[in-house]
């Protein structure tokens, strides 16, 4: 499975270039799933966070395309990452960087390959998508890349006590993860304090709390209304754990 | 096939973990189409008055995974539906119940088995996929079913006369067959009076017009404009027919 | 491969009824991509000339459904072109013209086949899908299709000098192919003067500069920031080049 991860939205002419790109490439039998064309476009570490969450949910050997490229550039490396059996292609920003830094297993590669034509704002289709290509149809592309000892770009792995996603009900995706912030504790976003509640149901309408949600990480929603609104709050303000 | 019929979001980290799972079970073969990721949220008889509609432009042994769910919750039970040769997993909330009191060979069943790990707010993901990608690779669950006698909640079943869908040129999908409505028929929605045209091409610019739109419903569009916008109306409000 | 170009909109009941009837005729192994399904919806010349440059970037033989059909209306032939190997089905309102007067080897039909039901409006799904299918199929439906000198509709197809797209970040990519447009240039847009750059990270932020987008065409861009709303611009405004 190759999972696509970007910045270039869904409804617009960049996915299906990079599709094009794959499927050329491609054994028919190897399924692409758009895994999310929204995330921050220009935020890096709430990308980062949130790929480490989302990947988890995926099978051994899948292949994740992951490309938030803010600048695009020829100062930043292109990279690919083995971490505990998955596989990572894309900018050596940091966006891949707190995945392999939580992976137990990780190999890090740079890409010497370069395309014939490697267009100036399109490196997602025209140098990571081969090589994911490569990797998805089990040809590890060696003689294409050059292990390094770790990503040129490293952020910071731990919890991330800030807003990394607001998902289309207006529920706001921190980079904390639920395992460390105990149910007794509030957060502090928006100058509000915000408790905890279970499930959805228990909260009354319109109020604030936060949960564990599907991903493992602390989420601030609101019973039918949208928290992000309720509360003024965005990707990448900052959240507080008030234990 | 697997049509996904949700409130999720097509541009959102909700549908790729969905079909991670269905793609973990499934034989590759076996398509997977985003029938629709914008169904009313938060209004389960306009979903369920929508799909009734739109399941029947899918072919013989589709299976349903249809998640419209406000409140999730314990208190609802799971559901299998086949209707006419067709199958519907989902909530026993009423989203599944117009489609199978319109069909002629219906079997229910409340789905007793639950995954290890069951989130408390992404039951599409942990609890209907699993018996989506059983149903549909042609292993029937039946270990993990119960047969009803029929679902818990069931809707009226027979034409809806309210907005169930807005689409994104702003036309208003209405819960009337337009077979049970005469052409000679008015409708009467936000305050106006709307005649009948039988093409876009027939209708003044900018004049609102009913039709019966490419599934079977009335549809109240304006040429080359939002009727949704124009009248002011949106799902839920009423619509009444004028003979 | 069957390439998707409509103003179905994504997120939509659209899209899913014509990949049912697509994977109903089709050999599992041709996969179907969503190209672009917002095409604009009211602009046939911005799409066709968009149309033109997008398709440069997919494989011989791929089949595209292409839909952008305001008005519909039986007063407009349907047509499939082949033009330098790919295939394209869809409404002859010009749209098509673009493709096949830049092509080398060009043939044209127009479609006799109808239906056994036809929908008012909804000839992508009754009628151009099923011929789509049949051609990606390897079945040519000779029967069908009656062959034609040219297309009825034929737009310009050299340069457009007009806004042809706006992107999701807000690019205005205009109807210029870019090899045609000389560096030293400057455009005229919005009422400004625009000048050249070659990358994204040159511009200083905030400011606009065109450049050679991706697909070769000429883009006006903004640094982080929104070039569309900058300089008010949107699909349909004229461009001028100012050599």
């Amino acid at each position: 499975m190759i999972a696509l991860y970007t910045a270039f939205g869904i409804d617009d002419i960049y996915v299906a270039q990079v599709k094009s790109v794959l499927l050329q490439q491609l054994d028919r039998r190897v399924p692409i799933v758009d895994l999310l064309h929204s995330a921050p476009a220009f935020d890096v570490p709430a990308g980062a966070h949130l790929l480490a969450a989302l990947q988890a949910r995926f099978p051994p050997a899948t292949v994740f395309l992951a490309v938030v490229d803010p600048g695009v550039g020829p100062e930043r490396d292109a990279a690919v990452v083995e971490a505990d059996g998955k596989w990572f292609v894309g900018p050596d920003n940091g966006l891949l960087s707190v995945t392999a830094d939580r992976a137990t297993d990780v190999r890090t590669w740079r890409i010497l390959w370069r395309p014939t034509a490697l267009s100036v704002s399109f490196h997602g289709r025209d140098l990571f998508s081969p090589v994911a290509a490569w990797i998805a149809t089990g040809i590890f592309p060696e003689d294409k890349l050059e292990e390094t000892p770790g990503l040129n770009i490293r952020l910071e792995a731990g919890d991330r006590p800030h807003v990394i996603y607001v998902d289309h009900y207006g529920n706001a995706v921190t980079g904390l993860r639920a395992c460390n912030v105990p149910e007794t504790a509030a957060l502090g976003a928006g100058g509000r304090r915000i408790e905890h509640e279970r499930v959805f149901a228990n909260a009354r309408p319109g109020g604030a709390f936060w949960y564990e949600n599907s991903v493992g990480l602390v989420e601030i929603a609101a019973n039918r209304a949208s928290a992000a609104e309720l509360l003024s709050i965005r990707v990448g303000d900052a959240v507080s754990v008030q234990r």
